[in-house]
């Protein structure tokens, strides 16, 4: 056994504390990862508040891993001690369904589906065919801590031109984002409208803006209309109504990455005829759709979840080749609660990354 | 001057009555044609009682239209006196547009998009750019009459083989559900569930079947079941919750033929990965969609706007081909309200089509 140590959540309501547990020594595929940085994702906030009623506790968050390699199983071939390496949502698939047979682990329509890095199966025994736990693991620790024992396919290589802390959100936000731009084939000369600038907005206009679109970011908070411009993004708000109407019809693709329900109706009108509005930041019911908007233009709403095991080697790479990455802010895992406080209100630029040196600090007043 | 008779509502409580009115003697480019059989679209009713609040009254129904061309303007080529004709939603449309030229007519972006079969305008002067109306016509009137006067390229050839009376609701709930079947790459093979077993519904099965799929149908109303059997398709009720979890993640694409707005989301989770629900008869805001079970299959949920002139003959063409058509009653103009009433409460076998030659005889105690 690994004496790890961690920040969880013992319940909804409490702020994350430290928190020590045990991880399993590495079997013959997994390698043990000593966790570098981690990125704080909204999502790590929906849990560890049991926003979307299905949180296991204790909850350790964090899927946005960055570490070392610390020792491998005796099966090992694709990782080795001392590699820099990285571990997203995802640490384990059936491995035997339609979609992990096709090599999109993310959609495993095994009886559990995928296992999350934190809160265990995505479908868990409660709610799975004959209630079965094909994982064994109830739960799961996520990278707020300072280790990570992971299969080694679930093991994503880092590329030596990402520093650590900038690859981090793109284990999560980067492939979140990149997936879907793949998959509706958004290419060179591209309209692209990003809805929401924060941690996925930050990257989705980043990654689109390589694949050669031209990226518009909309959001609510006018502070960040400055930053859209330092990237080279047109920025629109959304309260601009002028504006919005000017942008009817503009768009080839749009992908919203505001994380909890919102309106998509205004977004709708400014796609092309036939194009594709994504959700990707919300789980949630979506307001009433206007479906003769939909109608009028043959267009369509549609949902993306995280992304393959291919496609975040691949976004990882592409990253890396056209020396792109989050921006963010490094902070201590002590201040983790300011930090969630922070990001739900959007007062973040825009990814903060935890330093996990930082664990190993004394707790101050403790 | 061509003196007209129809029917028309004057107000969104009334009732249709019989209504004298003059149409313009047909243009260089225009036919004339006696209509002989009209098909009783759920719009009909939507729009005679000012569902969508856009009606202009006088309102004349109908854009399900058969008849007989009895003159030819200087200029048209592709019709001759005596030829069995058809017309559907549309009667003009811009023709410069980006749409237009690409022969989506059903998608015109010009300043009033297209010129709807009845009630003028899709988009009228006062929501138009600048106020326009670039047809120079408020309002129109449909099938619901002796006689119409359209341009040619909007008159369709009705085959030999289809009855007037059956190729009439071709025209519209015949190419509502082509078009998406075929753009959405429909094939042998595939399974394609059907939501909703009235007009639409009956020939949206129909052609999914002459396509080679296998088909299920959707329905709420217990005594429809029998119907759908002798058609050789499946069906449902959607009241049939252990059926209805028994079916999910079976269809590669879902077709929503229900008139008005309703729940989505039971069918979303019957679609498999990456497959589309597209909505053609709902022209509402659909109640809320659970994106979550979009993201978890990256699926999408589309709306579908009637079909372009090529896809409307295509259509009437593949009905006679694969001898199809929809299952009708015959009424005459008279009983119009009747029909009216038994549309909405789902009590037709299931297309009314009106006689035309109804319009000639006497009214009944008037």
């Amino acid at each position: 056994m690994i004496q790890t140590v961690g920040y969880a959540a013992s319940s909804s309501s409490s702020d994350l504390l430290p928190f020590a547990f045990e991880r399993n020594a590495a079997g013959p595929f997994e390698v043990e990862i000593a966790v570098t940085h981690c990125g704080v994702c909204h999502s790590d906030i929906h849990q560890a508040r049991n926003e979307w009623y299905n949180t296991l506790y204790p909850c350790v968050p964090g899927h946005e891993i960055v570490g070392r390699v610390t020792r491998t199983g005796s099966q090992v071939s694709r990782h080795a001690v001392g590699d820099t390496v990285g571990v997203g949502c995802m640490i384990e698939s059936c491995g035997h369904c339609q979609p992990c047979t096709h090599g999109e682990q993310n959609y495993c329509s095994g009886p559990n589906s995928w296992l999350a890095t934190y809160n265990g199966p995505v479908i868990p025994a409660v709610k799975a065919r004959d209630r079965q736990n094909t994982y064994g693991r109830e739960n799961t620790f996520g990278g707020y801590s300072s280790t990570l024992v992971v299969h080694e396919a679930f093991v994503l290589k880092i590329p030596a031109a990402l520093a650590p802390e900038l690859a981090a959100p793109i284990l999560c936000a980067g492939v979140t984002t990149y997936a879907p731009l793949k998959h509706w084939g958004v290419k060179a000369g591209d309209q692209v409208g990003i809805v929401g600038f924060g941690g996925l907005g930050d990257m989705a206009a980043k990654i689109a803006r390589a694949m050669g679109a031209e990226v518009t970011l909309f959001t609510s908070t006018p502070e960040k209309l400055r930053a859209a411009a330092r990237m080279e993004a047109h920025a629109v708000l959304e309260s601009d109504r002028a504006t919005m109407q000017s942008l009817a019809g503009r768009f080839d693709f749009m992908l919203s990455t505001i994380p909890q329900a919102h309106d998509v109706n205004p977004f709708i009108d400014l796609l092309k005829r036939d194009a594709t509005l994504v959700v990707v930041g919300a789980l949630d019911r979506l307001p009433p759709v206007n479906n003769q908007a939909l109608a009028f233009g043959r267009k369509s709403v549609a949902g993306s979840m995280i992304g393959n095991l291919a496609e975040t080697q691949e976004v990882l790479d592409f990253c890396a080749k056209h020396a792109i990455g989050p921006q963010i802010e490094i902070i201590p895992m002590q201040q983790i609660n300011e930090a969630f406080a922070k990001v739900v209100l959007g007062d973040v630029r825009f990814r903060f990354v935890i330093d996990m040196k930082s664990l190993a600090e004394p707790e101050p007043g403790r």
